[in-house]
């Protein structure tokens, strides 16, 4: 449905992505797509990690395999990457390394196992109290500079974080974008392949999806005209015990980030629906059936990922920015496999796409408050995003999600208002928080002292 | 705003009743009752229970106290007393002692203590079970035979037992009647007495209702123009550690049935809502922060009700009800404390009220799916009952019960579907269950098994 | 329900009323109440009508029948009425008679018969543009002076009054009352007088009321046990071609106010709802059926109000309040059959009630927009409002209603941006604007400009 | 999007089609699509016709220029063209050109004229009513034979025959689909070229949809970027008296079928919507500001389409057919600039599309009825159709279009029912009828008499 237009005077503010290659992987789809072109302004709180994107991006731009041309350039504030911005892309670390081994590791002593821990959980609580403010300040600046841009949020926790912009700005044009239900479409194509002997791609995978970020879920598949439940059921029961791999991706336990879908195909069994994101993130979400204990994740075939893991992740992804930047390594430019680009195409008018994003509710997900960030299938034309209406969640399945979403409602209010009472209600309240009411304060404030730094104002 | 006219033709069938007291209160209600007369069809499956509430009845009409005289008939079928009746009051007990037992005291070789065992937990689950199908005949014999009669339900589990009678028979006139919520008005008016030592009546506490039956929650409540909530949480912070005692009442130690409100102290210091049901029934509707083990909830000054207890309580009744039967002893005509007759009079048209009733949703909770029971104000009158608009929980609530609300309508499709794999995915996401999924499965069908004489029909 | 209890200490800032006899019958409702006692501070545009009112009101209350014992105090701002007041009374008249001639009369020259004029239809529309402005600034007083006072207001167009009130200040506590639905209940009385010679009070007559102010609906009435529907299908019949005058009432000739209830049992004939509201109103809402021109009002026994008439009326009743005031000529103290008083004592705690108020949309009446004010029932208690869920309208009422909800939506939109566009798409809109585009253009500006001194920051 | 494969072994059910071209249009797009092949049963009570269109398509399908291949055959009933349908087609006419011509002009002789004379009106409102009692028919056919077939429909009135199908057969997969809103977007193609010079596709326009078929707001227009809403308000002022020509149409007066857009115009300065569809249909809408007489009909530029036309039109229709089966006349193989065949395909797995379509509301429309048939985008994939979230209409369009939803609602329920009283309660509610009460109800009368054959088992 393209144009035959090109837009080659795109602003983007691209807030955070020092640290880690997201910024990279970005650049490296701006520079292969030949429609686009523009300006990309870097903040970072650490202004040299943005230089060197500044750096890097500019010298991938020059690349000749770079069809599209961007100019980059690292800024010292937050507003003058926003100043006559389209887009704002959002994706922060919120807080250090330090905060982050608090989140998942502390609770282990009370018997609390997470294998991701940013999202839900104690954790993922937590983390989310140190990104409101953040979002905030996100939110009212945005209002002031870039009013009319479209903000793109990478973040996690996800939900909260686009919640957070549409409660301080609500006439924001915000939404959060995650490839976990791309992951699960990733795994019908080699499901099709194992069962059928069929090779199709992602895009012809077509689903309906329903829920929040990290814990969605399908309720229907097709792809040329076949009902791809009947095969996931016979899938999943020939997996369920030994688990699945696909094809070109790692063994379950050869990386902290993989799992075998056992947990998926577990869900399956019990709730005829499938779970759309990956088994680190599904397990968190529910009362710890798979994250028990060690062993009870190690049966499940998925893994708890550690800090110090992520750290010497991160020990790799310096070496290797440092040696592309000093020119000893060569970036390989290559689709990062997100879609951050085609939703930027589609914005600027050239195309439109439907793919699940998150939003707030406005009817797509029936039974879940109005303005609640939800995951379902919107439509992306020129200038526009308008969900797809999902319809809802069975009543099992409802019951776990809408836990969800008053939890991160109340978490949303604890945040805004520096409130550790309305926290703590939704602490308790979280599935993975099966402790009796002593412990949970002890843990609880243990893990707010340690995340202090990052609560500017609160008092506890 | 009463009429002054007496309605005497009045026809009601008592569906149940046979074992316990219940039956007697409401006999003296109707007894105390000037204005009202008629005929009450007595069926029980236990024919002689129906025969001696018969007789007892008509003694108790016999006497001069007796302003309301009522013409008592056992009969034999639900059909005989259905037809041509005005009013169907149902008060049934599921099954005997022994799946009582099994509800109750099973879990608690997993370590789940349940309170009471008869509205939610594992308990309140497998009774909802087999109550089911006898509501199912409920509702298909009313259809048939008194479509237009107002049909009044005291049975456990109060919600499903209302909700399956609307969705077999969606034009029933039905409606749940619990005293939970009078329980904490009078706890209010000790309150007055105690803290501001004023002496109002019950009929003076005006609170606003919200929530489903024994999980109510009051966020507005005034008496004689003052706002009782700055009281109540003087008084809450007074009697925190000690608990209280209503003046007149026993001991929270002296029965099993009683307790010392220091569950709804804490509730209102965390949410700043007066939980209106007794501790007993609170605690269930929770993860096991007052129920982790029978230390913590002596700690929290309620009780763990036995069936050892019920029983011996039962035979209590049962040799009163012998003496009383036999004319060795005289049964006390008082009025029962519960609005019964009062309901009666207003659908009749004599007067009307607003009180609390559980009753399918139709907006007044807001974000509870249409058609669930929940429990709010209603107005009651000629021949109608509308719920009062009762707004919504805050998020933190809302959590609570929503998740509970989820699992009801879970429970229900299970029952009426007679899918155990429905009914096991409520179990699990019962707060009281905390189990890993082998020993969920494994007391969730040792539960089944105990009470498979109730469920005709499954397979498991 | 009633509370032994006396309130005597109340405050009520009475806005308007100085030239109607309004504020006289309140006075005598709160002189015959033993119970509630206080001041009254009476603010009107014209101080010397206030003072007027302030004199006769105090010598009402030395009267020895004066039970209720209340001190008049006239004040010459807003704000002094306000400060300190517990509930605020408005009952003014926007603009003079010679707004209302226009308002009126002026359609008529383009064939558009009103019978009232003060609701909807071009006069009701021209009315409420003048009156939105003066209702913003008691709203503004309100949420600077009284926040927590109880409003209630009698001004027409009532609807776009308390809407108003809303918009500009969310949290006020306003309702709207008016008797046109007792009158209809009053009707019924006679009804089974006339039937089944029956003899019975207002308040035993239980409908449901479902609608707009002036254009609401009864879809179940019962009394003493008995569907009135049946009763009021035959009483329609008997009387729809004479129509039918309630004994002790005058005639429907006799008056201008006056009616005989033939477009009452015509709309039942038609729609199979009691129509709760005069002939005046009712047949302003619908296209011109009824108010085709002067003979077919006639034929419908019923009148079109005047506004010489009108003005004559109000020498009337100048001249009984000077005699009265002057001591020649003494007031009769009695009841005057509204409920403001009984409102009064159950919102500060004196028992309880329900009746019809117009009030916000939160879900009382189905497939209206949330937050449009429409006309049930509610239950009024210690310091609460709650509406009573009414249910819905069938589609065919539903649709001449909902165009009427929208217009006002509208007009209130046109009257808070001062935008004659706006507020010339709801005149065109309106039932009974049969008009081709340029004769609407024409009325409609002319009609402005009439009251032009009215609408302050207006251009056009 | 699309994928690399073909579907060649679809199973099509063609209801209708004989009369007119309209099965021409549909076999050529057929035959131009090179993924699809398959087999078309047609079914018409003209089984002549049918068997005549077999003939057309089979010949067509011969054609060297025909990719697509497809085997027509003419069936004798409706149940042998279902049975295995993956599709069905309607595009049936309701009665002949008799009824039709008391449907358009029996008004005129109590003043109301009707440019179309199809959707509502009292034109409309009659053809539904003979139109209801077929689709009640089709649905319980397609309930029976082919319950999981897609249905699109083609046939006017098209609101009330989708909202038929599934008041009937709630399950039912069916669809309307109309081309009044791509003529809109032509408009703005048209535009962009007469006021920017800019030449583009109509797949480059991006509107949002709302409303209901034939009377469809857009709210936001934006093509290559550009917001079209500021083009258009320029546009709309520039030929707001002379009316525009799309470039390649005939002039405003040279067909009955033509107009010049000034309704549009008109209803763009008014409102700040573009209205998006023919003039002819808008017009007939709204009280008679465009139709009040010959005069103002062609004031505005459009015009009144007489039956006499159509008769003439269908003469010519005939011709041609019979040429073209005789061979003497070659038909020439083009797209009809339908989308129809597009949407099958997308339905069977090749490729997704966002598009128009008429559909029961679940939220994309806000407060429209839940069920109530509305048009708005929805995205088309692979055996799924879901809406997209539209929001809502302004109050003052709101107000407008909901009168007609509860029209359309009470005339379905008067169409099931075969209840003249419900049909003339929409009958003078219709903006058109502005009669007085004795003339609607001969108007009425005569024009069900006049098709009284269509409506089997009514009494009036």
């Amino acid at each position: 449905m393209n144009t035959d237009q090109n837009v080659t005077d795109i602003n983007i503010a691209y807030i955070g992505g020092g640290s880690r290659l997201w910024a990279w992987k970005l650049m490296s789809d701006l520079a292969l797509e030949e429609k686009l072109a523009g300006t990309v302004k870097l903040y970072d709180i650490d202004f040299n990690a943005a230089a060197e994107n500044e750096h890097f991006g500019n010298l991938l731009s020059s690349r000749s395999e770079a069809k599209g041309k961007w100019r980059y350039q690292a800024v010292k504030t937050l507003k003058e990457s926003l100043i006559g911005a389209d887009f704002v892309i959002i994706s922060i670390q919120p807080g250090t390394f330090q905060e982050m081994a608090s989140d998942v590791h502390l609770p282990e002593k009370y018997g609390i196992y997470q294998s991701v821990g940013d999202t839900c959980g104690p954790g993922g609580l937590v983390r989310a109290l140190r990104t409101i403010p953040l979002y905030v300040e996100f939110a009212e600046n945005i209002r002031e500079y870039a009013p009319k841009a479209w903000v793109i949020n990478y973040t996690n926790p996800m939900t909260l974080c686009t919640r957070t912009l549409y409660q301080v700005f609500p006439e924001i044009k915000a939404f959060g974008c995650c490839h976990e239900v791309f992951g699960t479409q990733e795994l019908l194509v080699a499901m099709l392949k194992d069962i059928q002997n069929i090779t199709v791609r992602r895009d012809e995978i077509k689903t309906n999806v329903l829920g929040i970020n990290h814990f969605t879920w399908i309720d229907r598949a097709y792809c040329r005209g076949v009902d791809l439940f009947p095969l996931y059921r016979e899938f999943a029961a020939k997996y369920y015990e030994t688990g699945f791999r696909i094809p070109g991706e790692e063994e379950w336990n050869a990386s902290p980030f993989r799992f075998a879908h056992r947990v998926k195909f577990d869900l399956f069994r019990r709730y005829g629906l499938i779970a759309a994101a990956g088994d680190r993130h599904l397990a968190e979400f529910l009362p710890p059936w798979y994250l028990k204990d060690p062993e009870t994740v190690k049966y499940w075939k998925f893994n708890l990922t550690t800090v110090d893991f992520r750290i010497a992740r991160q020990e790799g992804f310096d070496g290797q920015r440092r040696r592309v930047i000093a020119g000893v390594e060569k970036f390989k430019l290559e689709p990062s496999g997100e879609e951050g680009v085609k939703q930027i195409k589609a914005l600027v008018g050239l195309g439109e796409m439907v793919t699940n994003i998150n939003f707030p509710n406005h009817g797509q997900l029936k039974e879940i408050p109005e303005g609640a960030v939800v995951e379902t299938n919107a439509y992306l034309s020129d200038n526009s995003i308008q969900p797809v209406v999902a319809g809802k969640l069975p009543s099992d399945v409802q019951g776990l999600v809408s836990r969800q979403v008053y939890n991160q409602e109340t978490i949303l209010q604890a945040g805004l208002k520096k409130n550790p009472d309305l926290a703590f209600r939704a602490f308790i309240n979280d599935p993975l928080v099966n402790l009796d009411l002593p412990n949970a304060q002890k843990l609880f404030h243990e893990m707010l002292r340690n995340t202090s730094q990052y609560l500017p104002g609160w008092k506890f």
